[in-house]
């Protein structure tokens, strides 16, 4: 994950930034960013286990860009904004679709279906020297093997520059704060068995996840 | 705050904990938990002023106890729970309730309208020796010098183990991060100039803040 990661203490997702996501949920797009909290003990390294919790759920992979904050970020413009990105890396939006569906019917928050633990896996992080064009970067992830989802960041509909100005009027970011800026259409479930591969064309090709089913002890 | 807060990385709210509450909002008694994040960047020490974000926003108080974790906590049995309490401390649960009713009838996250900045008012925390019975505490909030809420922790409708035993087994609970346990009847908005005083009657009683409507910078 690195180190910037680990010292960060919130996680902001966006919902909804890709238009064609948005259409096969049948949701409507977006005007303004949606905006989620994870939290940072969902978080998973590179190599690890996703594990669905019982009850089994629809636990959908959603591939997205993260933007890691470098330095303490508050009422930032756009025009400097991309002053206080540390650096960048690849991570799965988990959701349990199930959950979130009930949650939006009800009028409930997202909580349980996006923040369990291993929900947020994520790769180690990449310094803003790698990344020149960040608004131009194809993001892909294939199931045992198989593509499922692949989009360029060219396609969001709320850019970086934006989504930092606009989160930065509403909440302090912290320097390893993340922010998840929305997935390309192709979500869909993974079953215990399966494993995960995810990356960043020409930038980031070792990321890979197990998915399993979650064990919990028998308490008192 | 304490030490202890100031390293957490997360605020787990609990809503709709007290029957009479979850009427006053037209909402029905919940038979799980309902769970939502606040970040640690809303957090607003004692004598702090809280601030109503532009638009002018119907920013409502909820006075609630915060349960402090002392250390790591997943997959905690009930009869182990209250070992993992390291402190507890008085929190207001800051609500914009125009935004949460909005995103409530939309089906979206309730982030905006419970994770701004100085939307978490908190006191200095209480060790769990100066707090032999968590389960029989009054809860009072004044605005003004008016009382506006008070309440029991004897009526929550999910109690201190049971909460930290739910919440831990989707989530690990780490050293500092902190559980609301929910508010009593009572809640209403507050406006720019009033003060809010609120306390554990016998416990703790000079806990106050400012509210001030909040100016955001001119920006380019
Ligand atoms: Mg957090
Ligand atoms: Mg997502
Ligand atoms: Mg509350």
């Amino acid at each position: 994950m690195g180190k910037l990661i680990e010292i960060g203490t919130k996680i902001i997702a966006v919902g909804r930034n890709f238009a064609a996501h948005a259409k096969e949920l049948g949701n409507a797009v977006p005007k303004e960013p949606v905006l989620f909290l994870k939290p940072t003990s969902s978080y998973l390294a590179n190599g690890g286990t996703i594990e669905i919790p019982p009850p089994s759920l629809s636990l959908h992979h959603e591939v997205e860009l993260a933007v890691v904050i470098g330095k303490k970020a508050r009422d930032v413009p756009q025009s400097k904004a991309m002053d206080y990105v540390g650096g960048y890396a690849l991570a799965l939006d988990m959701t349990a679709r199930d959950l979130q569906s009930a949650a939006k019917a009800a009028g409930l928050p997202w909580t349980l279906a996006k923040g369990q633990d291993t929900f947020t896996p994520i790769s180690s992080m990449l310094p803003t020297s790698a990344v020149p064009d960040p608004d131009n970067l194809e993001l892909w992830l294939k199931v045992d093997g198989e593509t499922r989802q692949k989009g360029s960041t060219k396609d969001m509909i709320f850019k970086i520059p934006f989504l930092i100005s606009h989160i930065s009027t509403f909440m302090t970011l912290f320097e390893g704060d993340v922010i998840l800026t929305g997935t390309p259409e192709g979500v869909g479930p993974v079953k215990a068995g399966q494993k995960i591969t995810c990356g960043i064309t020409g930038l980031l090709d070792e990321v890979h996840f197990n998915v399993e089913q979650r064990k919990r002890p028998v308490s008192s």
